[in-house]
């Protein structure tokens, strides 16, 4: 089904961006955007938001290498000398595998591009309790982003960032997901391998505890799936 | 002289920036970041940044490659298919050079390093009267995007955008220059050329009238030299 209105959606190729695109399917016709920034399982994370483009039939997809913020280092997930820690999900600390001002840059190449193809919205699959350690996560950061847009765009241009699961938990991200009949089989969240999912990164213990909680099962394979319930 | 504050400037390589480089000078250790995003003068402007940076006797430099900018596209910058325009200094409507969103990556990506190095300052050569034109160099602009660093970063991080020649004109810029002997015969603005500066485009029209404003020389060598005064 064709939308009058078009909505940039940014899919890293995980959970939550899947299932963010699944929410802007019911409202626009999209245009998909992904980032390489020197991540460790950029290829698997290419090949998911290859597929879950082909699976929403995508005509105006755009994959964008931000390699500098690899050089300009500062976190695990982009620096081989620092190690990837395991998972903590009850720390206020900021992560090692935080990247630093990421989505700062994201966001400004999705402006770029939204400016360029008249996109009216950028949708954003960003989560700001899982991830209260990262800053540029946060409700507030986007609404400030919002303002940066206007001020820096064309007068005449309109463009929204919509964050639409920003105050969900991945158990209500994942039930979300079943609902809408998102691909979720097809998405990859880990941050160590590229085969088998590891289950024991933070990414992996987020992912297979909203699976847990929700009661459903995880469609990857995974090396190792303890129990994060509690 | 060694400051014990730490400021990025961003370098384009441009006598704004270049002039802006040498107020930071006077009180700040630099680091000097140079952005690539396919503009045509792009290897010019490196070899005026780097002896720019030569000048100043800078360790830290940083050359950062974003030409996802000439992908996405919309503007005779970077897009070969639209013409570079004549100079028009008295015109009101956003010029064919304007890139989308230019300055927000720009500033992500000087955000993201200035948390690395823990640089408290990101100097910037913006200039709203002579490019009204651009919105995305507008002091309310800037003004928006320290919010967003303010909401982007760990909370112990100070990062402020300094933009010391704003609400200057180019025959300010110029004097200024002058005053603090920045290395002008350095610079270049060119958008044209890469050899002998054209005289003609926006940029070339801009920088000569301020010189012939302040009855100061240009030590650059141009292919024509139009009287812009009045």
């Amino acid at each position: 089904m064709m939308h009058s209105q078009k909505a940039i959606v940014l899919v890293s190729g995980g959970l939550d961006s899947c299932v963010t695109a699944a929410i802007a399917a019911q409202h626009y016709t999209m245009a998909f955007l992904h980032v390489n920034y020197g991540q460790r399982t950029e290829q698997r994370e290419m090949r998911a938001f290859n597929e879950i483009a082909d699976h929403y039939k995508i005509d105006e997809r755009l994959t964008v290498d931000l390699s500098h913020l690899r050089t300009i280092g500062g976190s695990s997930l982009t620096d081989p000398k620092i190690a990837v820690s395991p998972a903590n999900l009850h720390s206020d600390q900021i992560p090692g595998s935080y990247v630093p001002f990421r989505n700062g840059n994201i966001l400004s190449t999705a402006a770029s591009w939204a400016e360029v193809i008249h996109a009216q919205k950028i949708f954003i699959g960003a989560v700001e309790e899982d991830a209260s350690g990262y800053p540029d996560t946060r409700k507030a950061f986007f609404k400030a982003f919002n303002k940066v847009i206007e001020n820096g765009t064309k007068p005449e241009t309109r463009i929204e960032i919509i964050t639409p699961v920003i105050h969900w938990n991945k158990k209500q991200i994942v039930e979300e997901g079943f609902a809408l009949n998102a691909p979720l089989q097809l998405t990859w969240s880990c941050y160590q391998n590229e085969e088998v999912a590891c289950g024991v990164c933070d990414s992996c213990a987020f992912r297979l505890r909203g699976f847990q909680q929700a009661g459903l099962n995880d469609p990857l394979p995974y090396e190792k799936i303890p129990d994060y319930r509690q």
